[in-house]
């Protein structure tokens, strides 16, 4: 695998950002946000998701010059308009913004409703983590997942992220409602493979490991069948009944159209329970019982979520982000 | 199934609560949250679980007298301590709380440590939607669930419990970490049935749908396998570092002796995002678009969580609750 330092990458995406209508600062973190996607491994929702990023902005979907604003507030509370701006702008402020009430009030809380794809969800959780943060964050999609006992794709496969900060390492769990991603799925299919587990079902309603099969039904699998399904109807019950936005009903369901999505940023102090140290004296136990598990195969421990990003950051910082030279061919012509 | 009117069981409970140390308005109380969850059909954690709720009061486990306590204190956010109380008086009266924390701060939190088991975790869940809020709560438990990729039950298999209110009927989740409850696999087992999808290992690794094969290794399967493992860890540590309580692996792992738990609840004011109203128009048009999926199977149509409990609370409210009479006699017995 080719591998280019962050710097260029992040020096080349902020020139292509600025070519595109973005202020400077925003350039800047936007391609960051980016170019640390990829730098922690997260391959699907970093620099190979630029290009059709920018296609987004060329057909209007995402206008790089909107700012989110706040529209209501009450104590703890904030209700934001991303008024279609860059996702990943608008979700890192409104994170900001709900780590700055969380040290007014102990916890807060902003939704924000009519933004784009945050594109890579945990960078919130990262982001709360880093200042100190617990937190919960969520996000509606475009329908693409059908409810359990269903046919049509009504639901979102909407990412759940929640966050623990530690010094040794943060806790972060992103996880999607889907078993598999698509992409991941497509992979599979590439390669040849079947799932190792059931991913969704065939056009007869059976439960299978073929990735085609699924791909044919359009019928991907909730994680826990009836449970994710019903956590992916709740997060955007949540979402949407709170940022008074789209629920993903209303949502165009196309990658390059999906706009009006609805999320939640809640942020907690655990300096709010009044013994600052033992919550990570406590979070540093619980890490410590998971290790000591005897692993179901020898040579493979058991992991926390979030605890391969640490390992994989420091490699690809040290030897710099693994980019498919195509793709990054492909970038380079954007700009 | 033999039935009992409600208020007969509700005055029943009370009374032998009422002998077991409990004061007249927390017996009232306790016995009501055990009715009401086999009204709602809940039977895995209501009456059926009453017996071995006065064991735990009879070995000391649990302390009839024991009311909970705020800790600290800091705006929207506080810490109480269980003080080893009735899990459902605790839980209850934190959800009271976070209620009303809401209504200043447009959301509020309240973590619970020392605790015991809180029984039907919805029925916080349903409370609070009945007071016009959004929530969020959950609980570890003792040790017994292995973590993905390990042998060892280390995790808990922790209820997440999230409600969004409705006038014409609350949506609430209530799902634990494993893609089957212990009883209800035992169920399976009693009837000589297959699970209809796989619900953990065999003891040579294998994931399986026989339910005693599942019993034989102890290896649960969590939903989603690695994401509802991950999930699991992240509501242990939430709870425990913002209860500054318990974790799961310091919780004996025994039903009749589990106790110290930590528990989050979180309500949010869907009146404090600023278009009284709107949130539930939202809410109704996502169950209205959940109802126009194509069902996989004619004649069974999609439903929301919690969609069934009306119907249940409905027809067992009018023609009592389903209750075993050798249960019931056990039950009478403890008086």
């Amino acid at each position: 695998m080719h591998r280019l330092p962050f710097d260029e990458v992040h020096t080349q995406l902020t020139a292509i950002l600025r070519a595109h209508g973005f202020a400077p600062e925003r350039a800047t973190l936007c391609a960051r946000l980016f170019a640390e996607t990829t730098r922690d491994g997260v391959y699907s929702h970093g620099v190979s998701r630029f290009p059709r990023f920018i296609a987004t902005i060329r057909n209007g979907n995402v206008d790089p010059a909107a700012e989110p604003r706040v529209v209501s507030r009450f104590a703890a509370m904030e209700r934001w308009d991303g008024q279609r701006g860059p996702g990943n702008l608008n979700a890192h402020a409104a994170m900001t913004r709900a780590l700055a009430l969380s040290r007014e009030h102990g916890i807060g809380c902003v939704t924000l409703g009519n933004t784009n794809h945050w594109l890579r969800g945990g960078t919130y959780g990262w982001q709360a983590a880093d200042g100190g943060a617990i937190a919960f964050c969520f996000t509606n999609t475009m329908p693409n997942l059908p409810p359990w006992g269903g046919l049509d794709p009504v639901i979102g496969n909407n990412p759940l992220v929640i966050a623990v900060p530690r010094s040794k390492g943060h806790v972060v769990l992103d996880m999607a409602m889907s078993q598999f991603s698509y992409g991941g799925i497509e992979g599979y299919r590439h390669r040849g493979e079947m799932l190792p587990v059931d991913g969704g079902f065939d056009t007869a309603g059976r439960l299978t490991r073929d990735p085609a099969a699924i791909e044919a039904s359009g019928r991907f699998l909730p994680i826990g069948y009836w449970k994710g399904s019903g956590l992916a109807i709740l997060l955007d019950l949540v979402a949407a009944t709170l940022a008074l936005g789209n629920a993903t009903h209303q949502i165009i369901s196309e990658p390059v159209r999906e706009t009006g999505l609805s999320q939640v940023f809640v942020a907690i102090q655990p300096a709010a329970v009044g013994e600052p140290g033992r919550p990570e004296q406590i979070a540093d136990s619980i890490v410590e019982s998971i290790h000591r598990c005897r692993p179901a195969q020898p040579g493979h421990p058991v992991r926390y979520p979030g605890e391969n990003t640490v390992r994989i950051r420091e490699e690809n910082t040290r030897l710099g982000l693994p980019i498919d030279p195509t793709l990054w061919q492909e970038i380079l012509g954007l700009g």
